[in-house]
């Protein structure tokens, strides 16, 4: 039987596009708000909200432990929980490159209905158009959360705080890295949705002041911004980087540096040093917190500046990614 | 002077995509709570809201009457202001192609804010991602309104409502096409956030019962889509359909028909017949509503019928676009 792909016919608004539309989205993602098919989606509300977009363009669409759709509700999804919100709505901006099998995107929108489902959001609005390419395909998912917590940001962190890391380093990067490069390894991506962690702590009795997920840059990159933003010195100590032997054998293999490698279900949290035990403890009762570790501290020093004590004792400063990183492994 | 264009560098996550954001986006954009550069905007809500999506790969970027930036903002603006929303918020992610001038990109920021700014909307999130490719760019916005009207919806279309034009067919897709044939024509396209006109109509007594902005597959399609939703019949005359004479010259010449043409600043809306006049009075207002006209009616007969009776006196029965249209309109 012949496979059936993507046509320019898609992309007309027209009877193609609704069919495609009716065929797998609205199956896929099937709710009351979305069967209107009105120009905007109408919600109910709250008096603050958390607001977020990221694009996905990782290459390849499926992976080991996950595939595009997954990372794209993931991503913005753990963008409004890092603001302490309760993610509520996800709208979905398909660009189908033509050649695309109609077969992947059916897998692809069921992904992102299960991870939707997961993660507690309700696909509310959506959008498709259709490119000339090479059967790829982009996604864009805008995030709406409610009662966002406004003592959390990089300006409430303290002297004195922990930071936590929520789990193993690299494994996202890993996986898309090795399925470039057709190394044959098992690591498989760590692409989560991080809600009932996060949502353990916002009901908890932590005082959570920082809170950022790991994604394109590594640690790194994201604790020197916030270190930046909150005009503190940040120390890791490198031992404490949870960081399992197959990853770190990966690492060496290609002489990458294991804090400049992004995940996508990795978190690093700030709280004051008396709060750390719990913290922990609430973090580790997710499925996706188990290796959560106490990773460095915060303290005044040098404003904006990230040290690491290396396992031997030594001292580095660490700074952004610089150069290029592995383009679109989100 | 090199033109200095996006490489995947600017992908990175690390310094080169902070460079790109601060220099080019944060400086267009610029607002406090963007200004944060937090995982997620936190802004105040509202009991009920309108969610909606687009995304934008608009061919050629540039093009007479706007580019793909001004495009992003209308078409978002006006999909909240369909279900009587007042737009927000806006969240932007980009998909950027290796070798776009980064003095285009620039441009299109700045169409960007200046549109936003027209329709009273704040940029409020973003997202960049960088892909491998000739020079393009696509967009994807996400918008959030405050306060949506609850009856209006294609099911709150009446026997007996007149249908509103707000003014002329066709001259996006003719001014796009224009440019991808290189027809030399004036034609430029109509893409303008009509905050304005619905604004008006909201504040005044005007009973709106249906409202869809006419973007790709054009009136006819949007009609269809609507008479089907209602499960009335839609009357149409051809003869008040407002063209220009230049459009529909340039309809003739390619044998298009103005009605499966893409606008991307012109409604259609449905109310009771004794508010027509002063539904046109408040669109009219508007200085992207001068022609808008009264063009067809809605009655019971055969539901999800769009009739047209033609200028000769005949009557044909119209469906949705079918097959290809103009790919990337919008």
């Amino acid at each position: 039987m012949e496979q059936r792909t993507i046509t320019t016919e898609h992309g007309s608004g027209g009877a193609a596009t609704s069919e495609l539309i009716d065929g797998i989205f609205a199956k896929a993602f099937d709710n009351p708000v979305l069967a209107q098919m009105e120009d905007s989606a109408v919600v109910p509300g709250a008096d603050e909200i958390a607001v977020t977009t990221d694009s996905f363009v990782v290459d390849p669409l499926f992976f080991k432990g996950g595939d595009i759709g997954r990372l794209a509700v993931c991503g913005t999804v753990n963008d409004l929980l890092m603001r302490g919100a309760v993610p509520k709505y996800l709208t979905c901006g398909f660009i189908l490159e033509t050649g695309l099998p109609l077969e992947d995107l059916e897998k692809i929108a069921e992904s992102m209905a299960a991870t939707a489902q997961e993660a507690g959001v309700t696909i509310v609005a959506g959008d498709t158009k259709v490119v000339e390419g090479r059967g790829g395909l982009y996604v864009n998912t805008a995030g709406v959360g409610f009662a966002p917590c406004s003592t959390i940001g990089a300006r409430q962190i303290q002297p004195g705080d922990v930071i936590i890391l929520s789990g193993n380093l690299g494994e996202h990067h890993a996986a898309i890295l090795s399925e470039r490069l057709s190394i044959d390894t098992d690591i498989q991506s760590d692409c989560a949705p991080l809600v009932d962690m996060v949502g353990a702590l916002m009901a908890g009795t932590v005082a959570v002041h920082g809170m950022r997920d790991i994604t394109r840059g590594g640690l790194g990159t994201i604790l020197k911004e916030m270190a930046e933003a909150s005009g503190l010195t940040f120390e890791l100590e490198e031992s404490r980087l949870p960081v399992t032997p197959k990853v770190r054998d990966f690492c060496s293999l290609l002489g990458l540096d294991p804090l400049y490698m992004g995940n996508e279900g990795k978190m690093a949290v700030m709280v004051p040093e008396s709060d750390a035990d719990e913290a922990l403890r609430l973090i580790r009762m997710s499925a996706y917190g188990t290796h959560a570790a106490v990773v460095g501290r915060v303290c005044a020093g040098e404003p904006g500046e990230v040290m690491v004590k290396t396992a031997v004792g030594g001292q580095r400063r660490i700074d952004v990614l610089r150069g290029e990183g592995l383009p679109r492994i989100c």
